[in-house]
């Protein structure tokens, strides 16, 4: 019997020990061993919970108890989860969590004390909701150099975008639409800003790398500059505009990582991926393109990806086997973002047009819409565009395309 | 150090050779162990080739020797691929294959084998070339009971039906062209009759079920059916035909499983999955849909696939494990295809439309179409519909809606 506690009975929280709980027989006959909710640590009471009894409010209860087996964390933030966290596995208690801010800033770190105390430290609920990325990437792809990773991570941007794309409404309205909806937060910076998206790629980066990608150093634009008629010039060029989070390898030694909008070619596997949904697309050497797609969100689709968490914990605590993940505190190379050539959407005021098409002259025309001209510019810097720009002295919106 | 023998040295041998060589220091990396090529088995020598000196003609070699940890096999069929894996798994070598054929009729059976002899039987390749499909249902969907499986198995034949589609061109003409580039072969019927989607949808109910579901059982209806006015009639309902392998779940007891032409929206998930691209659609209890997308064959995605499978057996042997698998020889209870209520399109002559509309009441009129009337019909098992266009005494043709 594997006992487990969940810290905080949250959404997630409590989704891990619904699937837990609902599907305990199957995943017992799969395990081959019976999995047991025991504790559920949360400030709050649940009176007429059917888990009532199970709730504790002083962490040291489970820390404590050596039957205590594999611990969830599914508080959230950096503070308590943090020490928590370091608790359970200096005491060789196995942790698995959906913290993707704890997971960024102290992934390495949490990695290396499991390793030291025998136990485990996973975080496939992380990254992507209920898609299976982080384990896939870990094994799956274990033997590729992965060249790319290129990902719809945030659902609530890719809800805005999708309908501001179909509605050709603003982005204020359509923002306003997904609060009302639920799917933005009445605060929603983290997500529109790209911040969301940008811890996320981080973890996926440093996986890509074996080394640490830190969240503050990759840059990061979000969706809130995107304007109706940014879609009207995607729809000309067949193309749908969607906030890619990226992880580019330049050479055996650097990558580039950020966070930006691009407009995406319709018949690209990532242009199909609309409302909510999110995808992860990988580019290996050996395997070329896979892509893996579901729900980025979601109380039991992120409580899922944290059980399959529990069950290999489960299955590496009857092994005493450590899981693989290769994440090293030493600090991955990371080249500007604006160094590599690319391709770019610019436009402008079509009285302005002549004036910026002097200053960028492979600069090709797409089409005008609402007053605008648009033009598509290949193989060059973002600096060297930006640097353009100013000398043109007009004012210009860019979209990088890929 | 692992040593791993290679069986058959031809186009996925020769790519699993290429990878475990050319990514040998990161898979080291990764493993935390070398692995090492040490045998080739072929019956052809292969003067010139790096590993020339690696090739062996006797499989006693592989077999007797005690370093050998992981035998590939690589080389196809039931006759010697099945011996072969017998004898190294009962010598406690591990064996992963790409062999879906072998996998489908003795997948339970070898996998039980090398359970009693603390090996291990892997074959991530079988299914899906290069998608990580199977290691991501025992691992990281573990937590769910997977209600349904909807998959684009077969490269071929979606590259035929995506030519037909765009083109507007017949299957005789695609089929010629496919197999001018190398997409098809010169007998097509494996591919095009619906066989290799209908052993790949074996493998994955088996695993699904975790009980035996055989290839014998299931309904296979290939491609070469559809004509191109069903592509005109498919647009009309904003639709693409797809083949696609299915594999339901009726209730606690039965699954239904079988391969069929399908209409399946445009933008549904696996609507977008063109040309010699593979996906996987699999629906959880708890996770809802998740898809997996990427190239189902092709030398180095496949032998990824594969050399995947190494490392894991590579990892459960340093550390004498057994990996998770549950595939058992118990037969899963499998209901006909053709009870079920579901969607279907319908055609016929224009001529004999009323006649056709009369004995299926609660069809609902698509379009008209070279001379051709379609019709949709919802909520009627494939049984009940054949009965009313028998009656109707007129010539029918039917796709399933998705």
């Amino acid at each position: 019997m594997i006992k487990v506690a969940v810290l905080g009975y949250g959404t997630v929280g409590s989704g891990v020990v619904e699937v837990l709980q609902d599907n305990r027989e199957l995943i017992a006959g799969r395990l081959g061993e019976d999995i047991e909710v025991k504790y559920i640590l949360d400030l709050r009471d649940f009176p007429g919970d059917k888990n009532e009894s199970l709730v504790v409010h002083d962490v040291k209860t489970i820390m404590d108890d050596p039957e205590v087996d594999i611990v969830c964390e599914t508080m959230g933030g950096v503070g308590a989860a943090y020490e928590f966290t370091k608790s359970a596995l200096t005491a060789g208690k196995s942790v698995c969590t959906s913290n993707k801010e704890l997971v960024e800033k102290h992934g390495a770190e949490l990695l290396k004390l499991a390793s030291e105390n025998g136990c485990n430290y996973q975080f496939e609920a992380s990254v992507g909701g209920g898609i299976p990325i982080i384990r896939v990437i870990n094994t799956s792809l274990a033997p590729e150099r992965i060249d790319s990773i290129k990902g719809i991570l945030n659902g609530t941007t890719n809800y805005i975008l999708t309908k501001m794309a179909d509605e050709g409404a603003d982005y204020a309205s359509v923002l306003k639409q997904a609060q009302d909806l639920g799917y933005a937060e009445r605060n929603p910076e983290a997500d529109v800003e790209g911040h969301d998206a940008g811890r996320k790629i981080a973890i996926l980066a440093s996986l890509m790398t074996g080394k640490d990608v830190a969240y503050d150093d990759i840059y990061i634009e979000g969706i809130t500059a995107v304007e109706p008629v940014d879609f009207k010039f995607a729809d000309r060029l067949g193309r749908r505009i969607k906030l890619i989070a990226r992880a580019d390898r330049n050479d055996d030694v650097a990558i580039t990582a950020f966070v930006a909008p691009h407009m995406i070619p319709k018949d690209h596997p990532l242009g199909g991926v609309n409302d909510v949904f999110n995808a992860v697309l990988v580019t290996g050497n050996m395997l070329g393109d896979a892509m893996f797609y579901g729900k980025g969100a979601g109380k039991l689709a992120t409580a899922s990806a944290v059980v399959s968490d529990v069950i290999d914990l489960g299955r590496a605590k009857l092994a005493g086997i450590s899981l693989p993940c290769v994440w090293s505190e030493d600090k991955a190379v990371l080249r500007a973002h604006d160094e590599k050539k690319e391709s770019f959407f610019v436009r402008t005021a079509s009285v302005d047009a002549d004036k910026l098409a002097s200053v960028i002259p492979g600069a090709t025309k797409v089409a005008d819409a609402d007053g605008q001209t648009g033009y598509v510019v290949d193989d060059i810097s973002e600096k060297e565009l930006n640097g353009a720009i100013e000398r043109s002295g007009v004012c210009v919106r860019k979209i990088r395309l890929a």
